[in-house]
């Protein structure tokens, strides 16, 4: 029953594409991301994913649809199933709530994987 | 994998305590909603709830616990079965992650109790 201040959490850390969990419920945990350049193609095969962004822009490539873009004060569901690859001019501050199990990286594991993230 | 602008959808209803869906994710709703005045005083036996606040000032009572004030840009978890009571002073923007099955009033049916929240 803790107030969460988002703000006080991007300021512990500054890491790229480094999702860090600062709540859970009903077996999802909410996190934390700040995301800069571009990432992998990937899909989660068993989960809708949830971005909200805080701050900047975030531009989500599909493979068969238009490029999204989601500026802060704006969300996007990538359904299970769905390759997507998130990518940024600059900075974006986003915030993920997604099943307990979920990688960030999908079916792809790569050096960026954080396979246990840390609550901060 | 349509971008949802959270002020696009508040500015499609004025009601207070009204939670509106804008998105589903694993058999959660997101929903928004507009708060001002007092709410009853609920629980939700089974379901966790998180607070998102996007403009204003949330408070929420506990029983056994200090109230807990909710700016914009923070978040609250309310545990399952913690007894809690919205307020606010002025209008509160929020928005909320839940399961599909949870009514906003939880145990307590009330004249308020929106029971299937519509899609706006």
């Amino acid at each position: 029953m803790k107030t969460i201040n988002l703000r006080e959490k991007y300021a512990k850390f500054s890491e790229h594409w480094h999702p860090y969990i600062v709540a859970e419920l009903n077996n999802n945990f909410v996190k934390l991301a700040k995301l800069q350049g571009e990432f992998v193609w990937h899909k989660h095969d068993e989960e809708d994913e949830l971005f909200i962004v805080v701050d900047g822009t975030l531009m989500m490539d599909f493979r068969d649809k238009p490029t999204a873009q989601v500026k802060a004060g704006e969300i996007l569901v990538v359904p299970k199933g769905v390759e997507h690859r998130p990518w940024t001019k600059g900075e974006v501050k986003v915030m993920l709530v997604e099943p307990k199990s979920t990688l960030h990286t999908g079916n792809i594991v790569v050096e960026q994987t954080v396979k246990n993230p840390e609550w901060i």
